[in-house]
């Protein structure tokens, strides 16, 4: 029956999540989860919509969790669009704006999602490098009929993140939509977010996630901001009920209480701060993070560090680009997990060096 | 910006799913929810699955949920695939095997999803109707290039269900997949379930929902069964995490209480065909239903009763059809909400038999 799928999905590869052992013995800093628990009040949140009413359907436009996010980036509820993660929103947007053969334009290195998905509307791919200082490429934009840009922002894996007045730049020459990611939006300086810019800014679309700046990556949330109309159209591409009644009550929870993000989030950057420190003492090139994450490039062979870590039970990402050295994505954890990677990658740098010392004479 | 939509997007109309009031005092019966809570297992899990972890990604794969239906069902874990709802699998679906011009069939009056999610993909609808006893008129799927054919098994809003031998029949005659689409299955007999001709007929996909049986609506958790590999290419096209951790949990937990389904559903069961009784005693025409609802045609005027009910705060779903009668499809409550029901159904009369009597004599 696979004959019967379309010449798209059957010849695709698919996208692969970074890995999630079941062995909770890992010091997991591959998948950019924030290493802080989730506020106490959305576990009490939680906790009291575990009910009867469970058997009854959510709120399909979940407008009560659009009514919050709407009060705190100051926009009317009717441009906020709720999803199942924001992986839920990018689908729903390549859903509505691409068609067969329809040409879209992403970043490289950047997140991965976006191709797949351009594959599954069996869309025509164009890729943006960044330069060497990790700003775009913006003549590879210069192509005609494009239909929708995804940028990232901050960018992964690179960490980096382009400032409010370069993305209204970009806006502007676009004739298209433009996505800017704001997966990590959180732990971001806010001259790097592009909400305000939607007052300005007609073809912007904004997406936002609960995973991490919330930790809330195993609720699935997500949220996207932009023009009224264009929200009203992408309605009707999200599943009715794409957003559960407990993911709804999570984020509720999670938004109202902005302080105990600010406490989190500046754990993050001070270790974030150290863990890029410690990094380049090692020899690595790391670019300057806005992200829960950083990038190291340009030390001892990513490949084999990456496999010497997970030896010793510590996940990182190791990710190869074409054109672009392979490195390690390192995720901001707690102190205590950043110390573990520092230490283990000291021990693998001296049993690298005695390997390459020469043999002791007789 | 909406001139970059998709022209299929733009024109279309969009699914509208049945109200959801936020005023709790409504006698809802107009979504299929299952008047009786889910298990008190499925509680428990939930609750304490609310922990620190949520900040963890769920399993992308909902491994432990897959090994728990294929156990259910005796199959291979690798044929199962979980999903945000069955409405994720159904989306899914059409995403993997339907483009542009593509031509699906589905029955009328049936699920109207179908025809959504075919316009989504810009496909091309073939309608089956049903026939006056709700067979299927099977001639009309005499169409060549079928790339797809959906069946609700039992359909919706009829409530009726064709037995197992007659989808084998339906299966072979097709050269294209065919998914059952078994949302509410849990209420029909076993001779209904599709899931057992898996072994003999490759081009079946059953798909089953947490949201009516188990209760479980506010959780979004569904899933399909077919064979490895058809799921194996589907993977690619669903979301890397599209099922949260709190509903892999809920799914788990509600598959191993089967006791606590036999029983709701007996009790369903029983209301059911007080239900059917009463109304036909009132004058409705009521096929025999497999669901936890049912449809009631030829009575008073459909539309003229549904704004009555809903102005005595019962909530039932008014359905119409190009080329049937409209209709009020009615969700199997708690005998109380029933009775409420029949109750109003017998005012209602009563008030349009004095409206239309001849004016008293002076």
């Amino acid at each position: 029956m696979t004959r019967f799928l379309r010449p798209n999905i059957a010849r695709m590869a698919g996208y692969v999540p970074g890995e999630q052992p079941r062995d909770g013995g890992f010091t997991k800093l591959n998948t950019n989860e924030n290493p802080y628990p989730p506020s106490p009040r959305v576990k009490a949140a939680l906790l009291e919509a575990v009910t009867d009413r469970l058997r009854l359907y959510p709120d399909p436009m979940s407008a009560e969790l659009c009514r919050a996010v709407a009060a705190l980036h100051r926009v009317e509820p009717g441009m906020v669009l709720a999803g199942n993660g924001s992986d839920d929103l990018l689908t729903i947007l390549t859903r509505a704006f691409l068609g067969p053969g329809d040409a879209a334009a992403f970043p490289s290195p950047s997140y991965l999602l976006y191709a797949t998905l351009l594959q599954l509307q069996d869309g025509r791919p164009v890729t943006v490098p960044y330069l060497p200082d990790w700003t775009l490429d913006r003549a590879a934009l210069a192509v005609p009929g494009l239909k929708l840009v995804f940028l990232a922002n901050p960018d992964s894996p690179s960490g980096t993140a382009m400032p409010r007045e370069q993305i209204a730049q970009l806006a502007e020459t676009l004739d298209c939509p433009l996505v800017v990611d704001e997966a990590y939006a959180d732990f971001a300086e806010s001259r790097f977010h592009a909400i305000p810019l939607l007052t300005d800014h007609p073809n912007l679309i904004v997406t936002r996630s609960f995973s991490k700046g919330y930790s809330l990556a195993g609720i699935r949330l997500g949220y996207l901001v932009a023009r009224a109309e264009i929200v009203e159209h992408l309605v009707k591409v999200k599943d009715s009920y794409n957003c559960d009644r407990l993911s709804q009550v999570a984020g509720v929870a999670a938004l109202r209480d902005q302080d105990y993000l600010a406490a989190t989030r500046s754990k993050v950057l001070a270790t974030r701060s150290r863990l890029t420190n410690a990094l380049r003492a090692l020899g690595y090139q790391v670019p300057e993070s806005q992200a829960n994450f950083v990038w190291a490039t340009g030390g001892p062979p990513a490949r084999e560090t990456f496999q010497q870590l997970k030896d010793r039970k510590i996940l990182v990402r190791l990710m190869a680009y074409p054109g672009y050295p392979e490195g390690l994505r390192i995720t901001v954890g707690t102190d205590e997990e950043i110390d573990r990677l520092l230490e283990a990658l000291h021990q693998i740098g001296e049993s690298r060096d005695r390997r390459t010392e020469p043999p002791p004479t007789r």
